[in-house]
């Protein structure tokens, strides 16, 4: 059978077999479904409507003066939640992961030798992204949930003299918050780049870009911010210009090249911005709005409720009999937290019982955490009592009705 | 002046100096405010408020079952629009850039020999992208509105010997749609994969993936899709994930990594999919949503319209003695129209002019093209005689209000 195709190459119809054709996708024809559901896992967590709105106004183009105006105020708002003056300070076009490439592909070049603090999943995929660009890589490793002290960063620096350091601030995939100070002074030390991700931590536990000595800092959108997953802030230090912008080789990525982000976000003092790629304008918006509603509630505000409802939960769960897989409890996350899997139960049927009977997502471990931990995750308007005691009545009953070995 | 701030780490308050404090920015505490414009130039174009209202709908994990079923969606509508029967298609979680990105990286190792037909910005940046990562990279340039004929591309092809040949199908820099046919085979002839950017051109005119042997091709969803800019269709043949999934050397980006991507996306056969990075579920919904309106309306009812709007469009160029950039006729993008800079006028005043008075959006060149042309992008809800009419009369108002040099 032949089918009659317009076809303006050949100036008019041509002819082609219909078996080559792919017929239209008939499930395209039913409409869009997304439930509503308690977003309680390690992220993405709940976005308010006021959020999912300002993401459903018009497009605008990704050079329009318009859009500019919202992206100086996305920078202001990233310098202050990140407790910074670098001017240096955008949002990448991409979540969290990309961040971190982004982080690693400007400030490594190819034979740079690059630390990674493994104490979790961020610090192997750090070190596995370093690799990728022909870095040489040495990790200091830590078991999950545990953490390091300066004593052993210093000798792991003094031993591998890295040029970039990689620490996660919070390590959603083992519920470690793990302790800033002094390491950035360490780093500098050492003449290396302190680069912390922060990406399940930021505006839900104090942390100071400029006062710890942090260059290189990164987070996403979709944790305590509660905007969609799709763009990622990020800040660099004095120092870390110095050696980005002296670099003996280009970027592997033109997409993530400092040099042209910095143009395009205003950041490089040039008088006008040349075409890089085309922002995603409607979740430059989110993030726009996700930042307004911190500045709203103050960034102290939000630490100090972060900090009292973990507190709360902590304290729900232990009186349940369930343990805390974090031992230290300086060292607890107060926006994600492990518990212990607990005994007996396949935490799998817990999750799912939980999801099927409540709607609410929380989640197993994730890389070396996998088997070990249940997580929950009370991230930006999340994180209240009210929604405490929902994930608290819910693991209640999950522990009565799911399966129990007799042990 | 101390101030005191709740921090966990020293177990309770410390004392920062308040010169340390970067204080909330007052530009967040006013509201969003987003203009509606006609958005006419080369993308991103408008988004009907049913795909914006699809973005805003509530966000669930990215690995919940409801959004691989989403997923799914996206791949069986991005098969269709592509042409293709590739199991191995999935859209990219960033713009155009990213697509390419995620093509040059997975396709090319270090060394390969790469050659980019240059015939405006796009080849351009394909051929630095694939030098970032160390291939050696051949061009074959056209002036800005040309193209190449299938002879001159096959002398290029037996003497470069590439592994890859990069060509815009839609070089949105110039108002360039370039002929296709032959091209997949004679890559094919000299053992080459064919890789094709058609972010501007898809979903607007007739483009076979499979029939025309194309080997990898990708578009952006801010173009015919009428959706926000943030994802990026993609699809890769047989042929190509042989090539792929055979490198001796891993790809230099862990987030664009394809066997990581085909996993996430369900692509690559395993029962299970491993958590990769976050995917920009809104961004996701919103995809689906204008797929679903392209499945709707029909791809060659698409395709015919696009072609007549640009037929009425260009005639009516014509008539008002305006010359169109591209001489040949078949060679004309029906998306993207570039028109001669008017003689005698400066082009930014004409765009600016028409952006204040018309509240509408056309462009100047880009790249090659810069002070040679104007671009008017009338792409998938924007195709419409009626939007003709009114970037016409735009234009006519601003030659006669725009400053006129005596020449």
């Amino acid at each position: 059978m032949l089918l009659s195709l317009l076809c303006p190459e050949s100036g008019g119809l041509r002819h082609v077999e219909s078996s080559a054709l792919i017929l239209l996708p008939l499930t395209l024809k039913k409409p869009l479904a997304v439930p509503h559901r308690h977003m309680f896992g390690p992220g993405p967590s709940n976005v308010p409507p006021r959020i999912l709105d300002a993401g459903a106004s018009p497009v605008i183009g990704h050079m329009h003066p318009e859009i500019f105006e919202i992206m100086n105020d996305i920078k202001s708002g990233i310098q202050y939640m990140f407790q910074t003056r670098n001017s240096m300070t955008l949002a990448v076009s991409g979540t969290g992961h990309t961040a971190m490439e982004c982080a690693i592909f400007n400030a490594v070049e190819p034979g740079d030798s690059v630390l990674a603090a493994v104490n979790g999943i961020w610090g192997e995929r750090a070190a596995e992204m370093a690799e990728r660009i022909g870095a040489r890589v040495n990790t200091i490793v830590a078991p999950p949930g545990g953490f390091f002290t300066n004593a052993e960063l210093e000798q792991a620096l003094s031993k591998h003299r890295p040029v970039l350091f990689f620490l996660a601030h919070g390590e959603s995939s083992t519920g470690v918050l793990h302790p800033l100070d002094g390491i950035g002074q360490l780093c500098h030390k050492y003449n290396c780049l302190f680069l912390v991700d922060s990406v399940a931590s930021m505006g839900g536990t104090p942390l100071y870009m400029d006062q710890q000595g942090i260059d290189i800092l990164y987070t996403g959108s979709q944790k305590v911010l509660n905007a969609p997953p799709g763009t990622a802030p990020i800040s660099f230090s004095e120092r870390a210009c110095q050696k980005i912008f002296n670099r003996r080789t280009k970027p592997v990525s033109f997409f993530l090249d400092l040099s042209w982000l910095a143009n395009y976000w205003g950041c490089d003092g040039k008088p006008s911005r040349v075409y890089h790629h085309t922002g995603p304008v409607t979740a430059f918006y989110s993030l726009r709005e996700s930042l307004a509603v911190l500045v709203e509630e103050g960034l102290e505000k939000s630490w100090e409720r972060h900090e009292k409802v973990a507190e709360y939960f902590h304290a729900g769960l232990e009186s349940m009999g369930l343990k805390l897989f974090v031992k230290e409890k300086k060292a607890r996350l107060p926006t994600v937290t492990t518990i212990v899997a607990p005994h007996g139960y396949d935490w799998k049927e817990i999750t799912t019982y939980i999801m099927k009977t409540h709607n609410l997502e929380i989640s197993g471990g994730l890389g070396p955490s996998v088997g070990l931990v249940l997580r929950v995750g009370l991230m930006g308007c999340n994180s209240s009592k009210a929604n405490v005691d929902m994930v608290l009545a819910a693991l209640k009953d999950a522990l009565k009705h799911c399966h129990k070995s007799k042990v």
